[in-house]
């Protein structure tokens, strides 16, 4: 088997780690827009061959795996479209999977029904190829979200490899999936952002980071993620992700109320339902 | 060297467990409103003995270590105030200085300037004396706060106390502690509880929360948190805090629009200060 892989970044590179390493996969041949991550690539394994562009890289592959931003997989799609073989199946790793799908649509051609859209939930915040880890996607949830014309044969195939790199698959609709994740990924993302950035415009910046202690460091560690992924995210759900945040930030104001007011009930009740909820799914959350 | 411990938590059974440890207390007398925590820390050993009150607790007491949630510490220190021996030294491990400070000098009588204000920064999420442990506080800050009336000896004697449990000792002024942590600490558990709670309150909370990955587990650890003890602090440091919430409200607002007007550099921006902070503090946040 014979795998194009598009974007050889953290995801991507795991991804085809993973995949050489349980026989999946016999031969890799890599593209990336940044030729030193290419490079980088070949160094550690995670590609046999550099090609010179994501058209060549295609070329004979019998499966085509998409790891580039989900605001870059439209222009990539383009570029692979003409040269896919006709049994080559594409698969991607977007976080958002409506976008990539409407992309599919418009920018594959006829190879659009052997798309498989797929969202592995794993990652980190130590972005680029230097950073894969074959093991990344062990016991972790993948998600695909097929469409009705999606071919069942191309569906089931990706199913597979999935579940041979160690993860559990499930199935959701798109629009499910951006919802959800806009819940419990994208706007979590967006916090942590948005905290660090805060601090970094206080003037005792350095001073207050110094002395922070482990629940910063747990609640900041995705704001190392790269700004550029999370731009396009961001972007690519914007109207899940916006209802999510207005939705936050109505929270917000209350307890601001409620700190005005030095309501301790109403601070107490909301940081019950969290705790509550929190432990309650600790089991599932903290396993690993 | 005889300790009174007042408020059997996380915090005070790893402090006396630590202190214990170290021999740098010998008998241990502890007393908790909650009788069923004084009973759990004497059958692990943080405590020898279980007083009937706070005031006998701290009767022949050499030292007593206050590690009651920061909105109960005047109602112990009126408690205590006429049991307390002559030499008696009073600390605590309160997140807020300047409330505590000030309860102190309402409520400690001639005690008040041998009261030596602390707050370790070490913790957990998970409340409760059977969570202690006596190495909570190896290689951690605690911070003191001492006023320009507090006894020099009882200071040192506190700071000493604290660099033989294993921790750095830094002095700040109450006011600069309590700002700092408004931002590093008090905001991030108000922001995190505020997440968990957001999303409890969703139609499908049980569905999101399933397939949340580790990003979401890390934002929220500390959402578990005791809601009693951050709805104290929050009280306690509202001021302090409130100015900290209104800067970070302010930058959601921005990228709340960036969002609707589809703005990704704007919102990449933002990501990228926060990256770049993040990953320059790395060494000293992820360190452990």
């Amino acid at each position: 088997v014979k795998l194009a892989l598009i974007g050889v970044g953290l995801l991507g590179g795991s991804f085809a780690r993973a995949a050489l390493g349980c026989g999946e996969v016999d031969r890799v041949i890599g593209y990336d827009v940044d030729a030193q991550a290419l490079a980088a690539a070949q160094a550690i394994g995670a590609i046999h061959e550099a090609a010179p562009s994501a058209a060549a890289a295609v070329r004979g592959a019998d499966l085509v795996m998409l790891a580039v931003p989900v605001g870059a997989m439209a222009e990539s799609m383009t570029a692979i479209a003409p040269d896919l073989g006709a049994d080559a199946i594409v698969t991607d790793v977007g976080s958002t999977k409506a976008s990539v799908i409407a992309a599919a649509r418009r920018s594959l051609g006829p190879a659009a029904g052997r798309f498989v859209p797929a969202h592995p939930i794993a990652g980190g915040e130590t972005p680029g190829v230097r950073a894969s880890d074959p093991g990344l996607f062990r016991k972790r949830l993948c998600i695909t979200t097929p469409e009705p014309d999606t071919d069942a044969a191309a569906l089931a195939r990706v199913e597979a490899l999935w579940r041979a790199l160690g993860s559990r698959v499930e199935r959701m609709a798109a629009a499910d999936h951006d919802r959800v994740f806009a819940a419990v990924s994208h706007l979590p993302h967006l916090l942590a952002f948005a905290l660090v950035a805060h601090i970094a415009g206080e003037a005792d910046a350095d001073g207050m980071l110094a002395r922070a202690g482990a629940g910063f460091r747990d609640v900041t560690r995705i704001a190392a993620s790269s700004p550029r992924i999370w731009r396009d995210v961001c972007l690519a759900n914007r109207e899940a992700l916006a209802a999510e945040l207005d939705g936050y930030r109505a929270l917000l104001a209350e307890l601001r109320a409620a700190l005005d007011a030095a309501d301790g009930e109403r601070l107490e009740a909301v940081f019950r339902t969290a705790a509550e909820c929190r432990r309650a799914h600790a089991t599932h959350l903290d396993a690993d």
